[in-house]
């Protein structure tokens, strides 16, 4: 019988390595006020479930924690750059992040803005500069990356999300394409990227894309639900606020129970997917039920 | 004797073959409204000095068309990317750009957002995914490209320029600097990519870079010159804006002779720069040139 994983200590561990080499990375000189302004967004506690995913499928492909832990750190500035424009007063126009108030609130539109952008390009060219790998391996991480975060994954997504403000009649294939771009792409990119650079074959790397994308629509389904059923202080941002906007929800759309099995027959299904990863599999399969059971 | 190029009728050829090239370039699929947003800023004229720069510089290094044009686009995107962050409200809150409304004046400042995202990781991806060139000069593109829209490159400059905004106190060193990073690096990366493309040697890639710093400066000099002599006709941009919203420029800071001076010396020792050239320096040489004595 395998070993089970005591995934709270591993994430913690996990959690304090991804802090310091993000600590790290982000030391790079240019203005101070722009240098201040990114890391009160990257530093300011997080789940760091991309960075996570990344080294997890890395490991599980045979790859080591120092060639995944580049991209890792980048995954982890990507979704804050997108976090960052997305609470913008011109798009979801949010007031609190992860506990805190939102980067537009401390340091201005202007400074915000600037800092999503710095970090979309410096996340990158992270990756460049420090991946010990094959330059094939390097090139697809990037052009995976880009893809995640271009017009066909999250700033799509966002596109949709701007255009279902104004609609009643939102359906659950467009909130489920709309997920699948905005949280999905880059939860997939994430472990894509690790099997990458571990080095699994194109099979593995297509399981890990289809166990990304079911996960990160499951994570979403949960998001919706604990807007629904928490407070400030659980969830660290705004709660109720999905209601409030008459946003499309899933729990609006299904209702909570019906929402609740939906999440949980996609974290099902993604471990199915890995299956092919053999033992590498377990660790992914305790991040998915991890992602069913979290409460914040 | 060389024979002297005709640069209006050479120039004007080759932004149409541009020109073609973006509109190919950006039928991408995604939603409909970011399509139509990146159009208008994408499609809207311009000089397309960037994407000159970088067919110039190829050729002259014994390079194709065909291995720059991703490349040369590339450039042009990102310039708009930043050109349409730059415009924001909370930026320069500029509201006419290229002789029309900017961009968040007619879709929004959320889709304006969104569009210079998508620009931002679009044209890389452009890159990656059609330059037909040894991938090790494909990686050293998107490098310099990365690097050159950073925290150390036209972000880092937008960044000054913000803060400068509050100061009566600015020195001719900030402002260079600030240009630099904001135009120099973009137009020299230009330079730059298409040297690397057209395999040219360190020795003149390093050339090419000085050639662009010092081209990207007058650029800008010349820039401030015709915002205090021109009307919104001959610029396609409001005029007089630096003046009323007391902004640092060379004119105020040097006068108009002497800054026409500077960027007359500039100009000059740029094509010293790339004299190592030989017969290919002569069109750089013109564009060179051409910035100075261009009225608009």
């Amino acid at each position: 019988m395998l070993k089970q994983i005591d995934l709270p200590s591993r994430l913690r561990s996990q959690r304090e390595l991804i802090n310091r080499e993000l600590e790290r990375a982000i030391q790079i000189g240019g203005p101070d006020e722009l240098y201040r302004t990114i890391r009160y967004s990257l530093l300011a506690g997080g789940k760091r479930v991309r960075p996570i995913l990344c080294l997890t499928a890395c490991a599980a492909s045979g790859g080591s924690t120092e060639v995944a832990m580049p991209t890792a750190v980048a995954l982890e500035m990507l979704h804050t750059a997108t976090l960052i424009h997305d609470d913008l007063p011109s798009m979801d126009n949010d007031d609190f992040r992860r506990g805190r108030p939102t980067n537009h609130k401390v340091f201005g539109e202007g400074m915000a803005l600037l800092a999503g952008d710095a970090l979309l390009s410096y996340s990158l060219e992270h990756v460049l500069l420090h991946t010990d790998a094959p330059t094939s391996r390097v090139l697809r991480v990037i052009h995976t990356l880009l893809h995640t975060i271009g017009i066909h994954g999250a700033i799509g997504g966002q596109v949709i999300d701007v255009q279902m403000a104004d609609r009643e009649d939102v359906d659950l294939a467009t909130l489920e394409s709309m997920h699948t771009r905005k949280t999905g792409a880059l939860l997939s990119a994430a472990v894509v990227t690790g099997a990458v650079l571990g080095g699994a074959d194109e099979e593995l790397v297509r399981r890990a894309e289809s166990y990304g994308m079911k996960i990160g629509l499951a994570f979403q389904i949960i998001d919706d639900i604990l807007d629904v059923t928490s407070s400030l202080d659980e969830l660290g941002k705004t709660p109720h606020k999905d209601e409030k906007q008459r946003k499309a929800t899933f729990p609006r759309l299904l209702g909570l129970d019906q929402s609740r099995r939906r999440a949980t027959e996609l974290v099902a299904s993604a471990k199915q997917d890995i299956e092919l990863f053999g033992a590498g599999a377990q660790p992914l399969c305790a991040i998915a039920d991890f992602i069913l059971t979290r409460t914040h």
